[in-house]
């Protein structure tokens, strides 16, 4: 079945492998006369190159986007964007190991069970690089938004054990952080964490949020193409999500009512202002023009350099220890990785949403006399 | 948009609000010569009726299923079930307070916001009888399911503070639990926890865990349309639901590595066990065997006796006290809700992954000679 | 598979059956804020209803539509607009004659080989009023394109061997015209032609028109999804439909290309105008601004009285006359239907070019300063 | 709009312009287990190569496929199959002229007015290089077909008014033949009137059927997604198809109801045979096992060398003679097109029909004791 596509109107389609040629996006459906440069999209892509710290694994590719089609003297077209990532890593390297068991915490077997045999190179589609095409995807996506005034500021909320306190949260300090994380004094404590972990020979999880500002009142489809329907499906695809919240989210199953509903008060100049915000910016599945705050959690990374007891190719079982260099940590490489989902699922709402009514129809097919 | 359709191969289509004729359902995909009875989806509806206890509410309709096409002698025939629920309490009730406010914690403003008007009567289109189509579409899934051996159990894991412990589960007692839950000591303290919360006027939120057993190894399309994002949609797509999770869900993220991998042992034959599952039975978003998982979050009843201050139609805010009788907790009617909706991912899913290989194709369609 | 849907952002799913419960539609997507009235469906409905005269059948149904939900206070609300016709003539039957054998021209025979089995009353989902939902859904189609100022206009272009004459083509007497023919002259010689079919117990066929006047150019989505592409599926899915042809159709193969292109002259005020329309409006897929004309070709009725050798249910051939009474021609009677589905097909493709161009969507979303 | 993909289950994403940096197809949902070599797929490239003969443009390209993703050791993974055919032929031309005009029969006004602005080199996207992907995804789909013993047959069967004769149709003849015919006399005449064609500076159109052979019954879902209702879909889809048959196609609309049924009669050893197939092998959008058979008209090739009157980019009309070599017939280059797009769409519906009966079912799923 082809699950490879993600949208309706703005609708991404990856494809590519961890070991093969390569990998990227086709990204159709961008409405023309947006003016893109490749520098763009690099930029998003360069935010989840590995190799960044001693945190993130050291594989050195330079992951250089190369647009094949849908720009036009410096505008998209209306056509599809075709965007590829060369694989320069593809060394010829001995299988056999990876070949013979089953890596606990990956897809390998499941892959095996539905398909009948495996891309054992490197995890194959169930790698993280295939994660390369939704980010350009994404960049594309945020582009279009960032001309009508909607961002999106993705960042790792919590490492481990260790979680930002958002009355710390310095939005500047992002962009340059090791870990992608808002808050100086968590990052502290989040790097000699993972220095444990690193220790230790395991790996830690954490969350991400992501904060969409400038959203108009309005997007989302009920029923069931609801906005936070959408960014959970977007959410969960990222492969090692295994928890996704909106605004509150699990803590608003143990809040009471009265807690939990956002009023309204009257705001300094008499204008009505939202007194709170535990929905997220999202009810009845449809968003309120207020800030959309979602929140994905991250498992810890499955490979580690530990003996572990796991499946083998042959039925048996047996103790393995995983060779090769691995991250402690995946979060601050998957940072960008949820922004780009977010991006693309709200740009999609938003273009459903455009002829909504009769009245949008009529502003943009005015009936001739 | 057309936002009212779930599924691809397996597809429900539901329709109506609150305080119109109906609410219904076109289920499409079924697979012909299913044994089906209309008994079999009524009890599905029974299920999310209100007024079985004091903590739900008493709107007394019997929310009949009548099954208009698709079955014939008994059997499904391959073409559209169309279910309709006729609304009864349509009783003309004086509106005038409801519409001209928007309460908190309802999608009143942003479906206003969205099409520029709203049916303010109950909700319209995002009142809880929109599940009432799900449901039946669920049943029809679930029935399905059952002839391969696959099913699938809901009930509430805990209710506001109150937690199951699932060293005390008993499946036995969900259909008989007014709570739907499967921990009699939870349940005692839950039902004191609501009293208190009825006394106090506010609501209470909770989870709803479900258990998907006997589904293969397979199911699942990589790389968007992964058990766990399609899990994610159909959860969230669900009103009220806040947080979705997959396994140990937003514990993992928490969790190190070497505590989360779940890993084989030999088991006492000498053949192969999964020592946890951690996962939920899911890896790359494939189903691995085991059982599934997956658990749902929901929110305190908006809706609560106490006066607010809200935004009111006419641009300002006013302190308003919503009438009528109202759930202290919807928890207990939406578990059948997640069910279904777990049976209709499940069940869209287990199709499409029928024609993933070229064995499974040449068992369908073997070459003549 | 869930094929009783078509149209992404306009959407209806049909459902039904011959002698079931009733037929029906919902339709999803309906720009909230139109205006729209029982009576606007029912008028489309009429123009399907058998028993018109003596050549059609006289089966004697109202039709009446019954709109459950989508519609408050006299407008649309944007959420799904249920419709549903009840079946009235389901009088029991005895269908064991027709049950013990496969009609020819009909879909008894590949029902039944598809789903194992099949609802052999009156050809079940493959009889002609499973056009009832379609028919409704396009008036809905039809209304919001008439407030923009896009009109469809179909008729029966010839049947049997007797053609239209352009020259005569008289828009005005097409909706009082038994045969729905708009040229006098040619619907006498029909006329006559139709009674021979009826004395040679036979039956007739015959081509449908449609023109789409007031479309804006822009409408069509390159590649897959182009007008005329998404036009031919429309048609094509209507039952008896064997060829769809766009402009001049096939006989733009037999063309040279000198006479085919369409140019442009100056017109009488210097500007530009189209000097003829062989493409029919279409270019690439996309429309052009000009009138849309498309052709569908209707095979003469299958059921007819003559005694026919078929294949039996037991797997052997006999003779079999086929009883009761028969349309000597289905053209007039689907001449709406051609039209429903071309508002149905143009419809969702206006809503998809709403979001083409960032010009469009800074009209609907203006940037808040 | 995302229009540039086709299929549900099997799915093709094209992209890519004239003068880009290539074009190319993303192929999701193929099979896992499928062996396929790049040479497969060269071959149906090399089917539509320009340059065939004087009857074709002499663009000297080779059109190389490089498969980027989803084989593996020789076999299908189960992942999308990425493949791209990077342009030779982008020689920094001059292009001033073909962008003040909007060139007659070609899609460049309607381009310039959907999308505000226009990639006028070539064409861009309405140019026939964007067939490219569509043969590479139709390689692969005929590959899987191929293996379950279906197979697919397309031809010229007729060029301006030269028609073949079914009575000399010679299957061998066609990979052969400069205009891919099956009858030899008729390509001698059309040759012939092709030779006129180029001395008049005009250019001419033609059919192409497609004949699918070892089709199981089944195939085709009821009602919207019909078999034929999809097979229109896709072949409209193709630049210059104006119209569509099944079976008698056009011809049916005359006929009368005894001559156009198909009956079986009792064959040479009892068993029932059909009688004829005028149906084409398609009864209620479901194909009966016969073969199916389809018929595509081709406008002829709008550039052609003689002076016309078009519009002008200034708004105004002029008369311009459009440089460069023109095909004087593009019917044997779109064979293949054709072939390819019949294969993708009987393969889509083939998965979808795979999991329509609770008996297919139990057969890919056998319940675990």
């Amino acid at each position: 079945m082809a699950g490879s596509s993600f949208g309706t109107l703005f609708r991404i389609t990856t494809w590519g492998e961890s070991h093969g040629e390569g990998v990227g996006v086709v990204i159709d459906g961008v409405p023309a006369g947006l003016p893109l440069e490749q520098a763009q999209i690099q930029a998003y892509l360069d935010r989840r190159k590995p190799g960044q710290s001693k945190y993130t694994t050291a594989r050195s590719e330079a992951d250089r986007a190369h647009i094949l089609s849908g720009i036009f003297e410096g505008k998209t077209t209306g056509t599809p964007i075709s965007i590829a990532v060369y694989n320069e890593d593809q060394r010829s390297r001995d299988y056999t190991a990876i070949a013979s068991c089953f890596r606990p915490g990956h897809a390998d077997f499941t892959f095996a069970r539905k398909y009948g045999f495996r891309d054992y190179r490197g995890g194959g589609r169930s790698s993280g690089r295939e994660t390369i095409g939704r980010t350009a995807g994404g960049a594309v996506a945020a582009a279009v938004l960032g001309q009508l005034g909607i961002t999106l500021t993705a960042y790792a909320s919590s490492i481990g054990p260790v979680t930002c306190d958002p009355a710390r949260f310095d939005r500047d300090r992002i962009a340059a952080s090791p870990l992608c994380m808002p808050d100086e004094a968590a990052e502290r404590e989040a790097l000699a964490f993972l220095d444990d972990c690193i220790k230790e020979k395991t790996s830690a999880g954490g969350t991400i949020e992501c904060r969409i500002e400038g959203l108009p009142a309005g997007i989302g489809e009920p029923v069931f193409d609801k906005l936070d329907a959408q960014l959970g499906k977007a959410l969960f695809s990222i492969g090692a999500v295994k928890s996704v919240e909106i605004g509150d989210g699990i803590a608003a199953s143990r809040a009471l009512g009265h807690e939990n509903n956002d009023t309204y008060q009257k705001g300094p100049d008499g204008r009505p202002v939202k007194a709170s915000n535990h929905a997220g910016g999202i009810y009845g599945g449809i968003s309120d023009g207020s800030t959309v705050l979602v929140r994905a959690g991250i498992k810890p990374t499955p490979s580690i350099a530990r003996p572990q007891e796991m499946l083998l190719q042959d039925g048996t079982t047996g103790v393995v220890t995983i060779g090769g260099r691995h991250d402690p940590v995946i979060v601050p490489r998957a940072v960008v990785v949820v922004e780009a989902m977010c991006a693309v699922t709200v740009l999609d709402l938003l273009l459903q949403n455009a002829s909504a009514t009769m009245d949008n129809l009529r502003r943009i097919y005015p009936k001739k006399d």
